[in-house]
């Protein structure tokens, strides 16, 4: 039942990504053709120069004109690996109007325009599949969206950012500083020169964005993730962490309200504990915790980045897509129903690790406690250390909205007797 | 743009997964109807017995007559939560003949008649999904199928009974031998008062071949199964396990062979590095690892069993038909084309620990190491521990055939100085 004509495909962007998924497509070029049921051809190639000898691709289907080549006219699925905002999103979205369905590595763009390219999508009757833009190999979007398409999600947790996490790993089994970490990973080329996308947040941001969004089944835009980097965590923290029998990580954390009606995305360092299954996901792994009403814990591990995996992801959608579009069908589409509202971090409930820098004397601890009481902060433990004149305290709380918890520490820096708030860390996973 | 006539489901079986299947299309409702883009109805309860009062379902819908409602004709969906071989294999065939797809959570049945089941669905334009029949909740059937269709899987490895992972647990954590830890299985529901199918691997090696045939694209029968229960596993395997850094896990095993040709499938229990990341899945959980070209190592981790989160896999695959449906289409069918060869478990090759009680004198350890060698086994390590005229020799091997270690274990019975061999387990993981 093999159709011949084979479905053609177009690859806009041949950095570590795109190359491998070339490779891949012709190297495996007869199990996909299996598995499609159909054969699948390398169409074009867009790149930002020719020039460069790419092996295993054929020059002649080299270009630098992108945006002909989407509108071709004949181009069945167009896998988008350039990333960024611009040119991506005007070539997806001409894609669309040339009959092609999409298939997308860029998180970015789908947490920034989602919504418009699934209408575009959706408009021209095309598929937009984006497994890739979320933690890599891990299959993550499909199984939220269709494994999960029959169960409540209620919270997704997870480490979505293999740099990051490969430097607070590192932080945590060798008692380095920051810089130190970023050093080692920039050498071992887990970081890029410009690491700021990552260690500001910005990356695990957009897959918040993204994972809130098709578990909750609503629209949550990048703009409504709260995102705090981990560039402030220091080899102090990791010992206060250690203390507790923590370890920090940088975690986004997608959580619906008790009573449903609202959602909040953040990304930011957080302590958990040791015993939790996020704790030991080492290096550049990725790994994401999910709950539900029905299913309960589920967790997926993998490898977050790299070109071979995201590859992988590429290709499975690359299949799915091709599938669909021998069938005449798309797969699903954007699922925005439930049409929930994002709320601010100030609403967000967890607990609280904060050290404090305070005069040595006596009052001091009574001082604090009426502070927290005030605001309503309730506090689990307190730890007390002193040295010359000067002291520290450490307040673990119980959960309190974060809203409190600005509010406690605000007014907790206008003491005379505290000299300094010298971290504040959440503490999540217990 | 939603369709107002519902689609109608004909449940069959209604025990922990079917009632919990029923309860939550009642109770999310408007949820399944949004995310499928038409409501969906439940038309009939086909039951064993009537008369049981069914919290929350219409006893107008409950029948005795299966055979009855899924040859109804109006009928678009079947779930099928029955389990065992027959009438579950008659009532599914039927159902496709009358035009429905099915949604079963049968691993017996799957492992032992997947083909025939697959082409019955092919033949009528139906589709036959079953996420819940491998590990629960744990989204598996769909990322192998689907999330990896791009790749080249080459092992799946994974725990994926949770009775018997309970009981392992509990003679790790406790010291118990296997009939304390069983009987303590069966007091608190995790195990079955005839446990048999669980603690002898069959239901494992369900899983396994169903597994390997999607992770593979080739057959891979029940009969396929190498399959061996955990029934013999003692204390005293556990303690042997500590000392080499170990537990004891009951592992299903999926591998294809280097040249790509061959594939194996197996069922037993195995020592695994305790810093393994199976190593730490607790109690009845289930988790299994992925290994592909392409994505690297993936884990997928959660409840292996219960009501709810099989029920959640049930409607997983329930919005996935149904969806299939109103496009007119059906989704990935069986993908067997590979059609490579299982081959037996003499072919295996894996590492192995052995215990020998043996003679305390001069000379037994030269013997031994005579007979590894001459059967072309290669030994790692050696121990040695004498007590009053008995010894103990425990020897961990290279990688070796599992007919060569069979061999070897032949010739080291027939030995004067070797009176026993206490234990022979399977090393993997590392």
């Amino acid at each position: 039942m093999m159709r011949t004509r084979p479905l053609k495909v177009a690859l806009l962007g041949c950095g570590v990504v795109g190359s491998e998924v070339a490779r891949i497509m012709t190297t495996h070029a007869d199990d996909l053709a299996a598995r499609i049921g159909a054969p699948v051809e390398l169409a074009g190639v867009a790149v930002r120069r020719t020039g460069k000898v790419r092996e295993g691709i054929d020059p002649a289907l080299v270009t630098t004109d992108a945006t002909a080549l989407v509108k071709r006219g004949d181009i069945d699925v167009v896998v988008e690996v350039i990333g960024g905002i611009e040119p991506a999103r005007t070539l997806i979205t001409a894609a669309f109007e040339h009959g092609a369905s999409v298939v997308s590595a860029n998180k970015a763009l789908l947490a920034q325009d989602g919504a418009a390219l699934h209408a575009a999508a959706g408009e021209h009757g095309r598929d937009l599949y984006y497994e890739a833009a979320v933690a890599g190999a891990i299959p993550l979007i499909r199984p939220l969206r269709e494994s999960l398409a029959g169960d409540k999600v209620n919270r997704v947790l997870g480490i979505v950012n293999g740099t990051t996490n490969f430097i607070l790993d590192k932080m945590d089994s060798t008692g380095a500083g920051y810089q130190e970490a970023l050093d080692e990973a920039t050498a071992l080329g887990y970081a890029e020169a410009d690491p700021t996308a990552d260690v500001e947040g910005f990356d695990a941001a957009a897959k918040a964005a993204i994972l809130a969004g098709i578990a909750f089944h609503t629209r949550v835009r990048l703009d409504d993730v709260y995102r705090e980097g981990m560039t402030e965590v220091t080899a102090a923290d990791f010992r206060s962490a250690k203390e507790m029998g923590c370890t920090i990580k940088l975690l986004a954390i997608c959580e619906r309200s008790k009573d449903g009606t609202s959602v909040t995305a953040r990304v930011h360092p957080a302590m958990i504990p040791l015993s939790h299954p996020l704790a030991s996901v080492r290096g550049a792994y990725n790994a994401v915790f999910v709950e539900s009403d029905a299913a309960g814990q589920l967790m997926f591990y993998g490898p977050g980045a790299g070109g071979s995996p995201t590859a992988s992801a590429v290709l499975g959608d690359l299949v799915a897509v091709c599938r669909n579009r021998l069938n005449g069908t798309t797969g699903p589409g954007e699922s925005a129903y439930a049409d929930l509202t994002v709320s601010p971090m100030g609403e967000v409930v967890t607990r609280y690790h904060i050290s404090l820098d305070v005069a040595d004397k006596p009052g001091v601890l009574a001082q604090v406690a009426t502070v927290f009481a005030e605001h309503g902060v309730s506090i689990d433990t307190v730890r007390q250390q002193g040295k010359d004149g000067e002291a520290s305290l450490v307040v673990v709380t119980h959960r309190a909205s974060d809203a409190s918890l600005s509010g406690t520490v605000e007014a907790l820096r206008k003491l005379d007797t505290v000299r300094g708030v010298a971290s504040i860390m959440r503490v999540e996973g217990e």
